[in-house]
């Protein structure tokens, strides 16, 4: 019989899964204490896993993390996230890689959301 | 010998291409007829090949698509794209479904790029 450990897709679970619990040092786990994760919208980069366990430790408000889908893409975790405190709706699209069963390096982008625009009703329904 | 069809990420390859042309009738012609587009922040549904190329024919603006990443993963071609107008740049990060050669359905997010906040200046760095 082989046992088998968490697979990458286990793993980005378990880093929303945190998130959600708010268990900042419990996602800091998952990651290599050397993980560097890219946010290219606000070209800011946090390198290692305690400034990756701060910045979220310190992120304001208090955000729920319903994972929509984590699929696995020849050697990328992907996931796409809905994230929300209640008021604001935002989702995190992550790209993922893992390396040695704990994750190496990511980069993230945040999707706010927003009004429908009048000019393209024409041809748009809204669900 | 085998001929190799076009493949998914080819697909999704050709169909950013044609953005990036201008050539709204030719990404047309890379979408089934019923073609379904859906953009969660907003909550619109585009439906259909035809009112697929007149939203993106009726989109303000020359944009220009640079893909960064097209993966094969599972029954999902993913894409992450950075779009600009030469002024303001967007990323896109797009969950294709194909079917029979043809593109069949997607989900979108569009990411707009943002000053990064001074309170997390300590734990992160700029790029």
């Amino acid at each position: 019989m082989t046992v088998q450990g968490p697979t990458n897709v286990d793993l980005v679970r378990q880093l929303w899964e945190r998130f959600d619990a708010g268990d900042f040092q419990g996602a800091g786990d998952l990651v290599h204490e050397d993980f560097v994760m890219d946010w290219p919208q606000s070209r800011e980069r946090i390198r290692g896993r305690s400034n990756f366990v701060a910045v979220n430790r310190n992120y304001p408000g208090r955000w729920r993390c319903r994972p929509r889908r984590i699929v696995d893409c020849e050697s990328l975790v992907i996931s796409e996230v809905e994230v929300t405190d209640g008021t604001t709706v935002v989702y995190a699209l992550s790209f993922f890689e893992a390396k040695d069963g704990l994750l190496a390096r990511a980069r993230e982008y945040w999707g706010d959301t927003y009004e429908a625009p009048a000019w393209r009703a024409p041809w748009v329904e809204r669900y």
